[in-house]
């Protein structure tokens, strides 16, 4: 089991809340992804530990960026 | 041929542009949709004059208000 919280940028509504959770729920592994839209704080737990590069291209693919 | 624009508030990014363009297209006659989303924009074409109270619903049960 493992958590990791990443910042997502960009987000504004709902449906981006939406999308972001959508494109790291596909990720092999993944059992949880929790959003606050307001501080774009993305919350992830998973079975095993996540390439970061992976998360990185989720939330890229759902037209947002990650911080840092 | 009918034309008639509305000011819809609190749409920030795309996916609420493509939501209210979506309810807004259920209504009968409605052959257009354009939404400008920085001013909120609404510009709907229709074959025949629509009840603005009907636009108005669409607009709300996209979850968003009509202006004035």
């Amino acid at each position: 089991m493992s958590e990791t919280t990443y910042t997502v940028t960009g987000m504004t509504c709902g449906h981006c809340v939406a999308s972001v959770t959508e494109e790291i729920n596909e990720i092999d592994g993944v059992t949880g992804v929790a959003v606050d839209l307001p501080t774009g704080a993305v919350t992830v737990t998973s079975s095993k530990p996540l390439d970061a590069a992976d998360v990185r291209e989720a939330v890229e693919e759902a037209g947002y960026q990650l911080a840092g």
